[in-house]
């Protein structure tokens, strides 16, 4: 028993891979997914306050930080939608569930019980902060999609993941932040250059002729 | 619709790791450990047949290039025993099962789906074969946990697992090919010999001496 | 001397890498290779038999699961053909062949030994079995090259790859499981849709609209 | 200009690893680290909740998430003591210091460029919060340290650094959640009980003549 | 103190990665670095002694092998030119001199700090030997950049890379050498063609088609 | 044809790893080998010249870059020594010699092949060159197999490796730099302290018993 397994769980999330087999660019653990989340939640809630929202810090942070520990227990299962179901989605969750109040109890210090068992409660509820939450979460699976696609993975998993993600933020269209995201960020993402293996000749011409002048 | 997504699938087992986070020095495929325990497997009948059994071939490779197909749906999931349960296992067979299903019914053509059913269905029954494929499956898993103590994993889940997995073997010691693993290959793995830090001052010393008189 | 030194080496082919250096989007050894293959010729042979012919499973099996295991002693070579030639081809299969010999000669028991000098002796035979391996393998091949080239990987050599598993499969052409794959596979291998990073605007821009209205 | 140059600036995080080259069993991403120092951090503020301090999460959270950020723009530099100095340690400090302004007032909106300068600001300053982010930050190097130890790294670089992280967390032995830390962490931590391959024979022995008599 | 860290330091070159983080289909080591300018200028030296200059070999080889060592105590660090300034770069060159001081001081026998002080000094002079190894230097450079453009890398620090790797060759593009790069290497390297994923199918029928004929 | 074909191959043999499937804490490449083997022969050689021999500096260069490059074609393979022969060994070397002959005549110009043909050439003759550039390969060799032996590598493959190494090395006892390395750099080697995890109960209370009277 001890506080000992928790920190030392903390360093299985760093080897825990999001979607194992499928990114074949950027490998994503559930311990850097969780800083990221919690990053963009942090400037989520940030422009929510510039607008005028309250947010609760400790509550927007504890969400964040913590939303996806138990997939300690069961590692990070995305089965392809078309094999998957509602009902199988609901049994996984309950599996999660449990396992997480076992570590608890049987690891945690009575008096810090209570507290734990909430935090790691699912966060993504109808708060402001929990709509934060799922918001930043869904941001950074766009971002992750996003970097697949534009370096070539042709796996349609990550056209699903993408437009999955987009929806979901449009469910929070009418929040601040979210306003900010289509209007400020998402642009940006979209029109990033790149350069083009044919676009190298040209450069290269151009470099080398410029240069014969001087 | 098609086999085209069944062949794509075995290439997403060779990027599906077993206990994912968990081996430090070698990392094992689901491909890869299908591969070793048809290997195995082939070997166990082999002696069966030597000590006058009958092996009917066909569904011993069968059972054992399938056991795992399954896991393509949900990973490799080997949550420390404590936190477990055997209702959460049940849970988690089901799921595999019905995505299974779902996946044949999907994919194949009708003339082949029944027999896809058959190849998916779990392999470890009381047949001779079905027992070869139990004992084939906890030999790789043996081996795969002596791998890691051996070089120095001290994560106990190792012991945990190569304890379980022997224990496992012991229920089909009735068996000649068990008989034969416990015999005339657990001793030579046991008796591996090998060279400490320590030791090589000394073989050094050693060579260079004996070098000196010639 | 021992099957323990035989069971240890499974988990070298594990870390043998096909075509070391070439792959770029994901690396196959040589333990999931055989793996896939011994699937594929599964699902060939039972086209086959779907369509009349007798299949013998044990021999099948045999030939796919082990076409490989003399590459544990001289690794992968995949020089590009054209500093190759059939002269250097030859010398390296009496290398091979030579210390696949010395092996079983050295580590089997003797009652073991004609079986195993069988089991890898060369399987790509005029037999129905012998000519699903030459498929079989090269179907992996096909999938294996497939899968740089449509991630992007530049190099001619899988181009070369890609057309001569394609050459060798169509030598089989008159077998019922290569019009199978020619007719039902081939064609949604090559159909495989993937998207560009220039659709992810108009994907995008469809959602976030299509949500407005909402 | 952009938060979108920032959100892509979370995902290089996830590339940089602690100390390039010296973890031999297990790489850190800076991400990742973020993420663990954030967790402990805490737990570290739970404990001081719970002996009576107040602790001020917001500012907590902030200073635990954001303090390696700057390290985008240098890596993570650890230079064996023997041949650094302090005068180069506050050359990097300067460096890193100036980089990160240049990001801010080029990438983030007006509005919120004063909010990131003080995020990104060193934040282990003598404010409560500032003392457990110092003491989480080496927490977390001691796990570090201690897991490439206990699995047998034997680069002298680990011990510096074991015996420097303990040495700063004892200069905040004052605080309640070091006391905690020391009393009932670190003893689970050494506890660590861990499998001998020369145990394995015992064991085996054991397991198997317990099962004869059954 | 020996020559016996010098030896061991070669082995963390092996280990520490040029622009961390940022190259996604081929990492390159600094040893491996060093290896390729090497190579490349023995063949740069050999040029240029066809075209009748005098080559210093003994300084050209010790100019190559050792120009990017001092990188030992900070790593490679490539911060986007934008957030960077020649201040900047002028601390860092700083501080690589001074450890790289410290080290021969501390490891290095008297009787050979004066020749290694030497070694490790920059090389990039205005000899013909500095000059190649300038140049030699920024060909690997664009082979680098080169290959992760030309495999769908999008990220705009290569192109950045491959320009002003181009530029700073063509400053020298007085030397035989770099007319040599220039007119018969840089053309074969941009007419490289790859395969698309569009032209399979193409192929494929071409095969399949010129097959049924026969 | 062309140069750019052999500036390409540079980068192959980075990706060509020794021994594959056998360093399990540290692989070495090709290319990272050659870099080392070169930065040991600098240094043998300077001891040499220290020691009143005449080093030709290019020749030692050269052989020292280029000793494995002909590896290139046919992959580094280590056979366990048991089952090779020096038959197999020389079937090899013909191999590779054809294919490097092969690749010259093809992609090198005219004027560049003779020099290219020599410098390709088995570099480990009877000059005083030769000698270093024997042993210097040699030294890599056992501080490679040294690496894993102390890291906990229990493969016996690394003993042999190790002996065999010290065995050819001591061959050239006679020269003044193979009496430096066996004075001055072996021991120290051998002498590396390392820490156990057993140690760090004893280090830890030392600090934290040691700072209570602080």
């Amino acid at each position: 028993m001890g506080i000992h397994q928790y920190f030392k769980s903390l360093s299985d999330l760093e080897k825990l891979y999001r979607c194992p087999g499928k990114f074949k660019f950027e490998d994503h653990s559930v311990a850097s997914h969780s800083f990221k989340v919690t990053k963009i939640a942090q400037f989520m809630g940030t422009v929510e306050e510039k607008h005028g929202s309250q947010v609760n810090w400790k509550s927007l942070y504890e969400k964040a930080l913590n939303h996806d520990y138990p997939e300690l227990f069961t590692g990070d299962i995305k089965t392809p939608v078309k094999y998957a179901s509602d009902e199988l989605h609901d049994l996984f969750s309950q599996v999660e569930d449990q396992m997480t109040k076992k570590f608890i109890y049987r690891e945690f210090p009575k008096e810090y019980q209570e507290i734990y068992l909430e935090r790691f409660r699912e966060g993504k509820d109808d708060t402001l902060e929990g709509m934060i939450l799922a918001v930043s979460d869904k941001v950074d699976l766009l971002y992750e999609s996003f970097g697949e696609i534009q370096k070539g993975n042709p796996e349609p998993l990550f056209q699903e993941i993408y437009e999955e993600s987009l929806k979901t933020i449009l469910q929070f269209k009418d929040l601040a932040c979210v306003q900010y995201f289509l209007n400020d960020v998402l642009p940006d993402m979209l029109n990033e250059k790149f350069i083009e293996h044919s676009d190298l000749s040209f450069i290269t011409e151009s470099i080398v002729d410029g240069n014969k002048g001087s």
